[in-house]
């Protein structure tokens, strides 16, 4: 039985959205750790901290007052990557040196006025809001930008500074990397196969069940057949949507909720609030939303650190940044890990 | 000028060794950091000791006793990722869940008797033998495997779990994908230019003058104008030298001595034990002897996760998993911090 074999030797698996391999070698979890442990998060966040920029009411680096926000709140960050007026700096380089000119945008979007909450621990009208506010921006820098990367920082663990529950919103006049690499596959994947890559992906793990972490009407999360981060997830629509703002109201209450049972179900896994990096790639906008997207799944990457326990993580070091990709643990063995694990209830509270 | 320009603007610069872009934002080095501090290393690491598996004469987890070595000491890593005899998990499979068998093995080779030396604290002929050494390995491995990844994980922020000075040695029956991207950008490099891409780019660089961190008659260190993580590094030797098994004796000589000086630089720059990991990549080996590599120049990859001091890493999180990298200085900005540190004394030292 395929399960019995790979989760007893060390294989590759193939990467469809990126092209690349990962070797996957279960047998390493048994492996003693006597390196780094994890400091645990001051799990002490105040509710309203008067010097915390991001809280209702406080001042901002800039001398800007944040308003009194109810819900969602959105500003310019203020030490931003990308700016819109960035100079060219000229072209008709040498091979290798290479430059070119970068503009965008990048915006700070909080979720709440308490910075004593998580999205698992937002009620769903409150997470609903956050998913609009997120097709809101999409709407509006992606008239012109042709990349709106969102994304969440979440815990200290993975570089986020500032505990009041946020993400970030960094919009660019260039494709990155990774939405060129992730266009070129699934244009590749629709030529070949005739059907959108993801979209037939979501029906097969629907039909299998054997790596579904938590499931509904519209929406599925799975450990993907190639995940590379021990609890790596990737979040789906089972209809063919290719941007955010496409969802209908019934797919983004859906969204909340699946969102508020992943999350849920990954506090309670180490009882903690779970650290992770987390985004939406859709379909690219701006001049690309007058062109054919139909390869495009919308979708969500959520790329958690730790690997043993709280205080252990994973590190992508020495072989994974000069070789290759390598796992600990197969994909079927974190669904059988996290069976038992509820999504219903927040075992870890930050209160 | 342009060095003025690149240091004050954004721009996108190209990697032509991996066919990406890096997204380098001079200005947010000014940003505040209130986010994770890294715990200091611990400094006082015994000569020797008794409960360390890799000290000469103690017993490692299998059983077997360390002989009581003199300079290099090389064994079976005892927890591998990769195994010589694990089943192929079978071909003809849909292009959504692919897999392949991943045969190799994995080996930990010590540099020195003593725990409390590091590689920029041990003395030449000592250094020596650690690149004879890998050599050696390069000729055994790769007479069959066709990739072999030597690697050092420097420091417990490296997910190194062990404090004596050693690096490991993974040898595949696969080209990893790292190996595979940098073999077709090499490849088309010299197809399309006419010369080795890297052997181009040291004659440039030496030339230039603009991001050289050390050199000497046969050997370059540079910071390369593509570089991603801040303190990176490229070493690269001056003449076309295909694989460590290519160089000459004066040419390992003067490897040992800018590796010397180079680590040096590092450990002085915020005067610690520097971390990073580190990698040789070579033309391919095993069946690849008998195919022309050309277009293959020998380089070794320095990553250092530090970014402002010993406390404050760069975190490839975010915006860099699911987007593209981003780099907080420029790479004209690093040799300018560090042209007064010095390379000739240590300034921190183990004991
Ligand atoms: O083999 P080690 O030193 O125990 O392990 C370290 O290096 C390996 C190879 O880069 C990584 O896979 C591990 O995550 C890391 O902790
Ligand atoms: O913008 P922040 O939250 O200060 O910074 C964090 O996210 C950025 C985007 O992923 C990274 O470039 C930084 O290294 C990280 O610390």
């Amino acid at each position: 039985h395929r399960w019995t074999f790979t989760s007893s030797h060390q294989h590759l698996r193939y990467n469809p959205l990126r092209d690349t391999w990962v070797l996957v070698s279960a047998h390493r979890m048994k492996r003693p750790w006597s390196g780094q442990v994890e400091k645990e998060e001051e799990d002490q966040v105040p509710q309203h901290d008067p010097n915390n920029p991001l809280c209702p009411g406080n001042t901002r680096a800039n001398g800007e007052v944040n308003p009194d926000y109810n819900n969602t709140f959105v500003f310019e960050n203020d030490f931003p990557a990308l700016q819109p007026n960035a100079p060219d700096p000229g072209y008709n380089q040498h091979p290798l040196f290479q430059s070119k000119a970068a503009r965008g945008v990048c915006k700070v979007m909080c979720f709440h006025p308490w910075s004593d909450v998580t999205l698992p621990l937002m009620t769903l009208p409150d997470i609903i809001k956050v998913i609009d506010k997120w097709a809101e921006l999409m709407v509006d820098l992606g008239s012109t930008y042709p990349w709106v990367q969102i994304f969440e920082n979440k815990g200290a663990m993975m570089g986020c500074s500032n505990p009041h529950p946020h993400c970030q919103v960094w919009a660019s006049n260039f494709l990155p990397n990774e939405a060129t690499l992730s266009d070129r596959c699934q244009r590749e994947y629709l030529k070949t196969h005739g059907e959108p890559l993801l979209l037939q992906y979501a029906k097969m793990e629907a039909e299998k069940q054997e790596r579904v972490v938590v499931q509904n009407a519209d929406w599925l999360a799975v450990v993907p057949y190639w995940a590379t981060w021990p609890f790596q997830t990737l979040l789906l629509p089972r209809r063919h949507v290719q941007r955010l703002t496409n969802l209908t109201a019934q797919e983004r209450e859906g969204l909340a909720s699946i969102m508020k049972r992943l999350l849920t179900k990954y506090d309670n896994l180490f009882q903690i609030s779970f650290p992770y990096s987390m985004g939406w790639h859709g379909a690219p906008t701006g001049p690309y939303l007058k062109e054919d997207q139909f390869h495009w799944q919308l979708h969500a990457h959520y790329y958690p650190p730790l690997l043993r326990s709280a205080g252990v993580r994973k590190f992508m070091v020495g072989y994974e940044m000069l070789a290759q990709e390598q796992r600990d643990l197969t994909p079927e063995q974190v669904i059988h890990l996290g069976n038992s694990i509820t999504a219903t209830y927040a075992i870890y509270k930050h209160r």
